[in-house]
């Protein structure tokens, strides 16, 4: 699984020549990917391992997203933005990625219709992802939602802890644990 | 204003030669723009008006957007996906548009260099604005909510009714009511 096999399996764009440099990296798990406040300047793939998303608030801080083995992640609106985010990036297991540098990938908007064309259809599918977030949170209860996450991706109940699950999905450990039960 | 002018504010990319053709048409107040469970065809201008974008639930409904004058706006997950969409688009206005069409869009970005770059920037703003909103609603309560609107809209309170306004807070009318009388 490479960053190169990903787009052109997603995106079905003939790619004959790969238009960036993909760089690699490990990290541990707990290892913190893009800081609270700092400015997001890679696009990752995620080879292996479980990363999470972040949002620190006042009151309380929320999950808002998980990411998998084969998925795209970054702290998008800082990347775009080229701001601080308010999204902290954390690997939740050991985690090996490939990742394309910002910098470089604004080099080749310039010229290369392929590297917009890819990052067209990366953007569109995370603001799919953002959607169906928000359409999930306004027509189905918390219920619903767990029994979409879990359908979805099976693998959460034994590699991510319940009480992360819980803030995920915006509710109480205790109300998710009621909710497990009414189904087993 | 017209889509070309935007573009050229917005995106600061060098437009010599605009790779779409634009389509102009109005909507009288209450027209449906985009039908629940059709599938969008078209990216909008906004010239004159206002518009609503409303997700049809099974215990209730709820305005997700609005937009006014100079904005961008279509259903855009189902344009993405080119399949049915779970949001209604209105006029709340009477409103004035200028368009693009998809299947001329998707023509353009097989050769042209342009209208990728237009389309990435494009997506990512509707990126942003999905982002922001979550995070408005997982950080700020309704009081502070009502704020931000006002401050970015000062225009809402006079134009949209409080229901409207209330339903898109994701609040009751009443709650609505008393956070206005606080203020004043």
């Amino acid at each position: 699984m490479t960053i190169e096999n990903y787009i052109k399996r997603h995106f079905k764009i003939e790619v004959e020549f790969f238009p960036f440099t993909v760089y690699t990296k490990s990290f541990k798990n707990n290892d913190i990917i893009t800081k609270i406040h700092s400015t997001e300047q890679n696009i990752y793939y995620l080879k292996s391992g479980i990363v999470e998303f972040t949002l620190y608030g006042e009151k309380h801080d929320r999950i808002i997203d998980f990411f998998f083995e084969d998925d795209l992640f970054c702290a998008l609106t800082s990347l775009i933005l080229q701001k601080p985010t308010e999204i902290e990036v954390r690997a939740l297991t050991d985690c090996a990625v490939e990742f394309l540098k910002y910098s470089e990938i604004q080099e080749t908007y310039k010229h290369s219709l392929l590297a917009n064309q890819i990052s067209r259809k990366l953007t569109e599918q995370a603001y799919i992802l953002k959607f169906n977030r928000e359409v999930s949170f306004l027509k189905h209860s918390a219920h619903e939602r767990y029994f979409e996450l879990i359908k979805k991706r099976p693998e959460v109940m034994n590699r991510i802890p319940v009480k992360k699950i819980a803030e995920y999905l915006g509710i109480h450990p205790e109300s998710l644990s009621r909710i497990r039960k009414s189904i087993s």
